[in-house]
C-alpha cells in the first residue's frame, strides 16, 4: 500500500509483506490516526492511514467509543442484566468470496454475530470490529467495507465501539465481537431442550446454501429452471443474513433452547440436542423450503441435503414446550419471517436414538433420511 | 489440513485453500466440537476438531463461556462499573515472526490486549479470541498456543469466555477481545491531561524495539558489545509484553490521561498531548533505559531514535499533577516495574508547539532532537 514506511536508520526493517519479518508489533487501533493530524510530525498520517480514520471515525457515534481516539471503549452496561458475548471471524476465500462486493462482506460480518445475539434472546449493545487489509484492497473498497458496516450498525442498533485495523500479506480478513444484552439469567442456552417439545424453526432453510450452489456452478440441473427473480433471491440469501433479531425477546419468554443456523440444519440440530442430553425427530417433509429452493429440490433431488447440511440460513432454529408455541409463532408472523414445526424432541434411549446421534430425519416416506454429511467443519 | 471435507454430491465446493471460492460460511464457534462427538454422524468430527475442542474447551473454566458450547458467552458486569472494551489483531509476518513459539505468540497477543486495559486504569473481566489457522500449522503448534492463552488467561485473571476458529490460506492471524471493568466513570483517558503536569513513564523504554532489532540483525555495531544475558533480556521484552496491570487502581486514583505505549514512546506521547489539547516536552536524557539499551545506545547512537519511536514496549505513559506523583510512584516502584518523570506538559501555543505537534523532545545538550520518524504506522 502506498506510503508505507521503511526502515530509514531507525533498525526498523522494512515489512516484507511476505509474511517474513515484521515490521512493528505495535497495533495501531482503528481509527487512531484521527487524533494524529495534529501529531504525525514530519512524516505524517499517510492517506489510507487518514482514510481509515475518517471512514471508522465517523461511525464511532456512541460516546464510549470516543471517536475511535483511544485505547478502549467504554460501555455501561444495563443494570440487571447479563452481557451476551459472540465473536465470528470470516476469511476471504474461506466464508466468503473475494469478490463479493465489499458492502455484502460487511453485512455478513456483522449479521453471522447479530444472529448469534439473535439466537440467544439478545438486544445488541455494540460491536468491535478487527481486520486486515490485504496488498490489493484499495481505497474504494474500504470505503465501501465501511459503508456496509456503518448501515448494519445503524439498522440493527449495533454502535461500532472500537477495533483495530491491520496488515496483512494473505487475504481479507474480518473479526467482529458483538455484545448484546439479555435481563439476568435468561439467555436462551442450546442446553434447555426437554424431551416432548416442539422443534422450530425461523424463515427458509437452504436459501442460503442453494445460493453458494447456484454460484459455484449455475448450469446444475436443479438450477436451470429457475426465473431470474428465483436465482437472485437465492444469491442473496447466500450473501446477506438476516439476523431475527426481532424474535429475540419472544425467545428467552417461550423457547428451552436455541441456536442460530450457520452449519447445517441436520448438523445444528444434532449439536443442540446432543447438547441438552435429548433426542429429536425431524420430518424432512415439514422443512420450509423456499419456493426457488422447492423447484430446485424437484428438478434435483440431491440438493435437497444441499439445503439441509448446506449452512449459510442464519435462521433461528429453537425447542419450544407445545403450550408455548402459537405465542412465539405469533411473533415471528408480525415479524415477517414465520415460524414452522419441523419436529420434535423425545427422550434418549438406546431405541430412540439409532446411530448415537439422538438425532433422526424422516424423509416423507417414513424412512430414515440417509445423509451423505450432516454439516460442514472447517477441518 | 487432514480431515478437511470436500463435496460428496452436496452441492458444496471443495474449499481451494487458495483464496478462491469459500466452501462455506457459516464458522463454528471456539471449540464447538466438543458436544460434537455424539452429534457428527458418519463423517464425524475431524482429529483437529476434536483437538481444538480439548484444547480451548479446557481452558473455558469460567462458567460463562458454558464450556465453548454455545454460540455465546455470557457475563454478569459488576454493578456500578463501566465495561472497557479492546480489541487488538496480530498477524504473522506482521506483527510477529511466523517462527516466533506459538506460546509467545499466544502471550503476545493476550498481553497487548491486557496492556490497553491496564493503561485505562481497568481490571480484567475476560477475553474472546478468534484466530484463523494456516495450512501449515501442525497439532503441536496449535496445543502450545493454546497453553499460552491459559497460562496468561490464568495469571492475569482474563478467563476465556468464547471465540471461534477458522482456517486461512494466508498466514496465521489471532484476535483478542478483553473485556474490563472500571468503576463507573472512571477510566483513565487519554484526553484527560491538563497543562503543568508531569509526564511520566512505567518501568524502561525501548528494550522491545532494540529486541527487534537485534533479532534482525545481530551484527549491528549497538549489539556486539552486549553479553548473552543483555540480549536475551532484549528478545524476550519484544516477545513478551508485561502489561502493567499492577498499576491500573493507581492511575485511575492519580493519572489525568494514561495510554500504553506500543507504536513508540515519541509517537504515543505526541497522540496523547493532541487529543488532550495541550503541549509538551520530553527530556531524552530523562527516559529510563535498560542497562542492555544504555550500552547498545552508546556503542550506536542511531538506537536512541529506535528505543524512543520503536514502539513495543507496553509500558504505561501518563499524565499525572505534580502532588499525585509519590502516590502514583510509589505502586509502581512496590510493583517491581517503577516510574520515571520524563517531562512536563504545558498550554498549547505558537512558541511553545514550533512543529505543530505539540511535543518538543529535548535532547542531553538542550538542543531539540531530530528525529526522523516519530513512530511507526502500518500504512
Amino acid at each position: 500500500m502506498a506510503g508505507r514506511r521503511g526502515g530509514g536508520g531507525s533498525g526498523r526493517a522494512k515489512p516484507s509483506g511476505e509474511g517474513g519479518a515484521p515490521g512493528e508489533a505495535g497495533s495501531p487501533h482503528l481509527a487512531e490516526a484521527a487524533g494524529q493530524d495534529s501529531a504525525s510530525g514530519q512524516d505524517g498520517a499517510s492517506g489510507e492511514d487518514k482514510l481509515i480514520a475518517r471512514l471508522f471515525g465517523s461511525l464511532a457515534t456512541h460516546p464510549g467509543a470516543l471517536g475511535l481516539t483511544d485505547d478502549a471503549a467504554f460501555l455501561t452496561p444495563p443494570p440487571g442484566h447479563d452481557l451476551i458475548l459472540t465473536k465470528d471471524a470470516l476469511v476471504a476465500g474461506v466464508h466468503f468470496f473475494p469478490e463479493d462486493p465489499p458492502v455484502s462482506i460487511a453485512r455478513k460480518a456483522m449479521r453471522v454475530n447479530l444472529s448469534d445475539l439473535a439466537a440467544k434472546g439478545a438486544r445488541p449493545l455494540g460491536v468491535l470490529l478487527a481486520f486486515a487489509i490485504p496488498p490489493d484492497m484499495d481505497d474504494a473498497a474500504l470505503a465501501a467495507f465501511a459503508r456496509g458496516i456503518g448501515e448494519d450498525a445503524r439498522d440493527y442498533g449495533a454502535p461500532l465501539l472500537g477495533g483495530d485495523t491491520v496488515k496483512t500479506p494473505g487475504p481479507f480478513t474480518v473479526s467482529i465481537t458483538a455484545l448484546g444484552a439479555v435481563p439476568s439469567g435468561t439467555m436462551v442456552k442450546r442446553s434447555g431442550a426437554r424431551p416432548g417439545q416442539a422443534i422450530v424453526v425461523t424463515g427458509s432453510i437452504g436459501d442460503g446454501a442453494l445460493g453458494l450452489a447456484l454460484r459455484l456452478d449455475p448450469s446444475r440441473p436443479g438450477f436451470r429452471g429457475l426465473d431470474p427473480a428465483e436465482k437472485a433471491m437465492l444469491a442473496d440469501r447466500y450473501l446477506h443474513p438476516r439476523p431475527r433479531l426481532a424474535l429475540a425477546e419472544a425467545l428467552r419468554a417461550h423457547a428451552s433452547a436455541a441456536m442460530d443456523i450457520s452449519d447445517g440444519l441436520i448438523g445444528d440440530t444434532a449439536k443442540l440436542l446432543a447438547v441438552s442430553g435429548v433426542g429429536g425427530t425431524i420430518e424432512a417433509a415439514s422443512v420450509p423450503l423456499s419456493a426457488a429452493a422447492r423447484a430446485a429440490v424437484a428438478a434435483e433431488t440431491a440438493l435437497l441435503e444441499t439445503a439441509l447440511t448446506g449452512g449459510d440460513d442464519y435462521e433461528i432454529l429453537a425447542t419450544v414446550p407445545h403450550d408455548r408455541l402459537d405465542a412465539l409463532s405469533m411473533v415471528a408472523t408480525a415479524a415477517g419471517f414465520g415460524l414452522t414445526v419441523i419436529g420434535a424432541t423425545h427422550a434418549v434411549g438406546p431405541a430412540a436414538a439409532p446411530d448415537g446421534a439422538g438425532l433422526t430425519v424422516r424423509a416423507p416416506d417414513g424412512r430414515a433420511l440417509a445423509l451423505s454429511r450432516r454439516s460442514f467443519s472447517h477441518f
